[in-house]
């Protein structure tokens, strides 16, 4: 089964927004099995739209359209099905009503732009859209079926869970289980490597795919068949296989993250946890802090960008800085020490390094990054040569510092003690 | 004059990819008055690529492609390229011979697959890839330029450098001058509003956009017609009005950040900035720390989650918080100043707020955030009803924060001083 994505807007096309939805679509389709032939910007120009509507509807089963819906745009893309289809605007009085309630509920008055999308094709199935006043519609048109749906990234999220059912619906689907297993810190060559002889005993049904993206890869195994339940028992079957090869650089499944899976272990523990941050500048804390109830387990951090901080708050010896440099083992390990003792938290993070693009010397090239874990009994510090990208070695030592504490938590740290 | 960029890659249509290479080109040929009338990504199959070359073609002046070279798909723009054009693969030492220097410098051996990329179609010029291996191509063929370019972005953007001087020599273009004035802290509605009488105003060939996010808005000043020097002129002199209706919230221009013009402006006073922050958990310091060379003005922050680091190492006091609470000005401002003698900073931020998804309640609910800027001897704080959204909580205090301290060094700061 073929679909195709058309993405309708000027504001695109002229490079002033990043289309984000067809990535999204497609990746939605792809999971149920569906195959996405084709994407297309083009502007909201009827002729443009009407010619390639003709072509995409006669080469795919179903055209889903985003976009070139509501006030701005003259609502140019309902005209244009209407047109395509043959099929005139019909007043909708339920449609109606919810956009009354709608305005009500948000203290505006409704005006007689938002009266005009009550109105969609006779032919159109109206898809009803929580976020926005725009109705998606879904129509049935030589043997094709056109989708169209809000620009409005979250109006289109919240469509498509009803259209993906009626997809389900409608069409024969070939059933596809899937699962992301997710590793941290580990290269993509290496896995591949150690994944070698796993890869060459999965059934014929099951496919591996490497997501690799800054420090972490994300395994994709994905099985096609006839019955879910037997696809996703292969699926189980294999992901236990995984573990017992590279289980302990797994830190999750889905949609998961290294700093959601690190909260987790500290609520079960209930322990806590503080930074101390240099070259990382407070990027360690933002992703710790990106997950909603964070505030009961992380008690805060000290970004020490200057030594005098280092010195005074977290109390660095200026002898180890003078002897050692301020991007040493040494005086990571006084910093991981010093947050600790200030904060009163039982484990802690610190990081210090040269993340570029000036600051670096021969002996210590940019990327040179010191990152420790642990915490009052026993503490991990480790020396790595990351790259020579500013905002590139910031994201790269946040994930291998979460995923250290991590390991740490686990008992499956095997850094050089200190 | 119109264009048309096709994207070739298996990865963008199952979403595994996010298409980030065409809205870079179509916003470098806007700028250049080129009208982008169509954005297509297809899989790398060669029927579906000779139905798509050959349909763009013939509806633009000139069709650019990434993606579909180099080893892993087999250099399948490439072949079908050469196939469409009906242009036989010549061997090109000049290339071959980059090829080997390439290698040798990376300390790596040519093998058999990389020959083949010395191979280009006889009627295309070579693009040299300084980045990579395979090169780019400028194939003209019935009136129309084809472009082929790989699809790492870096390798990309670096052929594009050339390949821009080149479009400007082929074709007579329209001159286009444009600037972006860069404004924070207030709404498009309130700026369109202010601005009514400029839009008016407006010679008929200088254009005026509104490009909003999140608590920053761009305005793009566009000017088209004949000849560059005195489109720069025009555009000078309404910046220049620009400036006397809304200076205050104009921060920079074109690539300005604003923690980089925040930067210019402690460098040029030699003063330092330290920050206090809650709910943002690290992201201001971040904002801060992702300029190069922030070490030399900003001293650290601390991050205080938990109550308990603002009363012990922020000596908020106690009473303060119960009385009040930890997300009010009268905190806020205990913060900063608790932040100023911590780290001895000439200039501090502080905020504290509820992000969310919970924490709120009926008196200060999801979206609640007092922000506070100053020195020792001026604090301002103001409680600000921000949105509904952790994330873009975290965000939008982030910019305002910024923002404030900016306008707190400029003296333009009209809060309510503490």
């Amino acid at each position: 089964m073929n679909a195709c994505i058309i993405t309708i807007g000027d504001e695109i096309l002229i490079g002033q927004t990043l289309d984000t939805n067809s990535q999204w679509i497609s990746d939605q389709l792809t999971t149920k099995g569906i195959n996405v032939k084709e994407m297309i910007s083009i502007s909201d120009e009827k002729e443009h739209i009407l010619k390639t509507l003709s072509r995409c509807s006669s080469e795919n089963d179903i055209v889903l359209i985003t976009g070139g819906l509501g006030p701005t745009n003259d609502d140019i893309t309902k005209l244009t099905l209407s047109e395509f289809t043959g099929s005139e605007l019909q007043f909708r009085p339920e449609i109606f009503d919810g956009l009354k309630k709608y305005f009500e509920k948000r203290n505006k008055d409704l005006i007689e732009k938002n009266r005009s999308q009550a109105y969609l094709p006779v032919n159109a199935i109206a898809i009803p859209n929580h976020r926005g006043t725009a109705s998606g519609m879904w129509i049935e048109h030589d043997q094709t079926v056109l989708v169209s749906m809000p620009g409005v990234p979250t109006e289109m999220k919240n469509m498509m869970l009803v259209i993906l059912q009626m997809i389900e619906e409608k069409f024969d689907l070939p059933c596809i289980v899937f699962k992301h297993v997710l590793t941290a810190s580990i290269a993509e060559a290496i896995l591949s490597d150690q994944l070698q002889e796993f890869e060459e005993q999965l059934p014929k049904h099951v496919k591996l795919a490497y997501l690799p993206n800054l420090g972490q890869v994300k395994l994709r195994l994905t099985a096609k068949g006839d019955d879910s339940a037997s696809l996703s028992k292969d699926i189980d079957r294999e992901v236990q296989k995984l573990k017992s090869i590279i289980g302990k650089h797994i830190f999750g499944y889905n949609d998961d993250t290294l700093a959601g899976k690190l909260g987790l272990l500290l609520l079960n523990e209930q322990k806590s946890l503080a930074t101390a941050e240099s070259c990382t500048g407070g990027y360690i804390a933002h992703q710790i802090t990106s997950i909603a109830g964070s505030s009961s387990y992380f008690k805060g951090s000290l970004i020490a960008y200057s030594n005098e901080i280092k010195t005074s708050i977290l109390k660095v010896k200026e002898e180890t800085i003078v002897r050692y440099g301020a991007v040493s083992i040494e005086t990571v390990e006084e910093m991981l020490k010093g947050i600790l003792e200030l904060t009163g938290a039982d484990y802690g993070i610190a990081v210090s390094g040269i993340a570029g693009p000036t600051g670096g010397s021969e002996e210590k090239p940019v990327g040179t990054i010191c990152i420790g874990v642990g915490s009052r009994d026993k503490i991990y510090v480790k020396q790595h040569q990351l790259l020579k990208d500013r905002m590139l070695n910031i994201k790269l030592t946040s994930t291998i510092a979460l995923d250290s504490m991590r390991k740490f938590l686990k008992r499956q740290l095997e850094l050089h003690p200190k």
